[in-house]
């Protein structure tokens, strides 16, 4: 029998552990469910006879050796700067391990110890690293095995939420990381376009949006993810022309983020000391030049040049921004503040569902002529437990830790689903759970639109 | 016999320096300038027989806290960040110090070790901070004395170029540390308008000055500074309505800097990796959306919506952003690329000269009215050495070095120049040197306007 241990019972791990345990039987398998709050490693166990549930301190990194060595495989589920000590704990002790978190230099390091002690670290492995760089690698080199000359490949990824949930006018609920989504596009921005590097300053990302369509499932926008350079090294795309990342929305998103980020509201340089007497009001008009006549809705609308009925400032009002509502904040940044009313806002309801968009732009020449394929998928949330983001994130990281004890995935070191040994099973037993990519092809004209 | 030693001979040296070697005789000091430099601190000595040049390292703190015990007073004017050790030397040998810097942490933390040795850390001892605390809390103090309830407080510095100097479109140049000034007002402006705080984000500051004259010397303009609510606890102010300090620039130069923030070019937040084929043209059009037809120009003319005739454009050009010119960099932040332009463009010439604008602007009610007086001094470089900025920043330090050499400043710990006793005498002998303040007073509209 062999023992896997899974480290971290957090939000992405229900479709991850359920995918286990349902393999526990035919593969023969212990599994054991690993976090700080021991109840919430029970309730995914919920009573399986081969699971079960231990406390474990991620920081106490002896415990984690200990619990380490025991094991044949590790799927290591802790925050992103947690891994490397679970990483270096599964080298040591011969432990395989796999993760849905981008590799990070401490993992790196261990490439040459993990070769010679014959250990897979496989990163990445979740939906965002993950799936794209599986999708997008099946597809490169397909095209590349055909001979096609590749001139630009656009990605965007996008955790929404289900049609049917989507009820307010930013078409937008959080569904991971608040935080992140409040930040995002800060400290700099990079693709190339046509040929040309291309940087968005912070101050224009939310101006830099692009329309985007997925057949069945409607208008969206994409805008520029941080660096998009460094995946040519990894899809070995060096010559190409056109190499862009981006994050999906809903149509009016961008526009309307970009008025919190025009008002200074995103700003997380800078804390203000003196939330206590402010409302959400106060907050605003301090970002706002001093008039004794004009309200604060007079001054955003002449500041961002917006017209009386213009769905950017109904989407700010909708928010809340303009009530004289205490924060409730001591002190914070703009961001920190921005962060609290939105998490009000933009809460996923009890029966909401969420949604992951995923979608390539593949644009190649090929027989004399230029052809693009677009290739999306879209997973559906099922409740609250089974959401899209758990099925996205843990499945993949399931298939993988099966494949690898099951010796189909034979690569050790420091890997990343980018190779075909890897990617091809994976991407396969996914189809068996619904998470596919349809494809449409169609011969454009070299300035990209459709001939 | 006492000995004074100055730590640093750079820039802002030469008058203080100067001054030092005129009371030598005088005040039976021997006067020791030490730098890592030798030659430097040998050029200031100028064959002087009252005063050496040594050689000193100020990274080696043995040596600093040797060259420290044998003197009585110490005049540092090493890089800020250098104060620390040579103030903790100057406690612990009971040596006085002076500075033009920021009163640091780490000298902060002095205070009971000072006081207990009978040592006097003046700190702040130049022009901005220095003279700003001086001429402020003279007038302040004024007021208060005289019953004026103070309402607002406004206080602007700038570094600029003398009028014949002022020869290009930007009517800058250079006269201090270039790095600064390409990143000005990054990290979160603060301040307090007609008793509401007020913060402005990075990519709106340059649009947030405000015009301002001073009698004689044309017009200029104002944008806010870092923090201008700490100033409410140097200067006692905590009940008061309007605080706010600004940077002086001649009209037009902010819409202009707008420009560069506006593009991205002053971001220093990430770093571009393939500059070595990149002209200034390229740089700029990095920044911009692709268009195969629009030129760079245009694109930019767009963006900014800057019409055919706008002065900002013809700043822009006349900076050499769209010249097919390398960069001759390899890789480097986009502030880093226009630090590297302006250095050239906006080089100080031979013959050229600096001048030191201050203006203050005190609100307050006295009488059943509103009264506002305006107080300024300009100061104007004498030559490549004696510069505005040596001038301003190394007199009022070599002024408070003597009045503790001669005993007339008894105060002791860690000072700044806001108590009367420090500034009285030294504003004095300041405008024996020039360096004075003019006033005008008006009564005004509560509204702000004149009478």
């Amino acid at each position: 029998m062999k023992n896997v241990i899974v480290i971290g019972a957090g939000k992405s791990t229900p479709s991850l552990i359920d995918y286990l345990k349902d393999h526990a039987q035919p593969c023969d398998w212990h599994v054991t469910v690993a976090d700080c709050d021991l109840a919430a490693a029970e309730a995914r166990v919920a009573g399986h006879d081969r699971c079960s549930a231990i406390r474990l301190n991620v920081e106490n990194e002896v415990r984690v050796a200990e619990v380490v060595k025991g094991a044949d495989l590790v799927v290591s589920m802790v925050p992103a700067h947690m891994h490397g000590p679970v990483a270096e704990a599964a080298t040591h002790h011969r432990t395989h391990m796999v993760s849905a978190s981008y590799v990070s230099p401490d993992i790196r390091a261990l490439q040459e110890a993990a070769e010679h002690n014959g250990v897979t670290l496989l990163s990445e492995m979740g939906v965002d690293p993950g799936i794209d760089h599986m999708s997008a690698m099946d597809k490169l080199d397909e095209l590349r095995a055909d001979n096609a000359k590749i001139k630009a490949f656009e990605t965007f990824t996008g955790g929404l939420v289900a049609p049917e949930s989507d009820d307010n006018p930013w078409s937008y609920k959080f569904t991971w990381n608040p935080r992140n989504v409040v930040i995002a596009g800060q400290g700099g921005v990079k693709f190339k376009l046509n040929n040309r590097y291309k940087y968005v300053p912070y101050h224009k990302l939310f101006t830099r949006y692009e329309p985007l369509s997925v057949p069945g499932w409607g208008d969206f926008e994409g805008y520029p993810n941080r660096d998009s350079l460094r995946y040519r090294r990894h899809y070995d795309l060096f010559g190409i022309d056109t190499i862009y990342r981006g994050t999906m929305r809903r149509p009016g998103f961008c526009r309307a983020w970009d008025c919190l980020v025009q008002l200074g509201l995103t700003d997380d340089s800078f804390v203000i000391d003196n939330l206590q007497d402010m409302t959400y009001r106060d907050f605003v008009n301090s970002f706002l030049w001093y008039d004794k006549d004009m309200s604060v809705e007079l001054k955003v609308r002449a500041m961002l040049k917006l017209d009386l009925n213009s769905p950017s400032f109904d989407r700010l009002e909708w928010l809340g921004l303009f009530e004289k509502r205490p924060i409730g904040l001591d002190r914070g940044t703009p961001a920190q503040v921005l962060q609290k009313l939105l998490e009000d806002k933009w809460a996923l309801a009890p029966d909401d569902r969420d949604m992951i968009v995923m979608l390539h732009k593949f644009t190649y020449e090929k027989g004399g002529k230029i052809w693009q394929t677009q290739s999306y998928m879209v997973t559906l949330g099922e409740d609250q437990q089974r959401t899209a983001m758990a099925k996205t994130v843990g499945l993949p990281a399931a298939i993988a830790a099966k494949l690898v004890l099951t010796g189909e995935i034979t690569r050790r070191g420091v890997i990343i689903p980018t190779v075909a040994d890897v990617y091809d099973p994976v991407l396969a037993e996914l189809r068996d759970h619904g998470i596919c990519f349809e494809e449409q092809t169609a011969e454009i004209e070299s300035n990209g639109r459709s001939v």
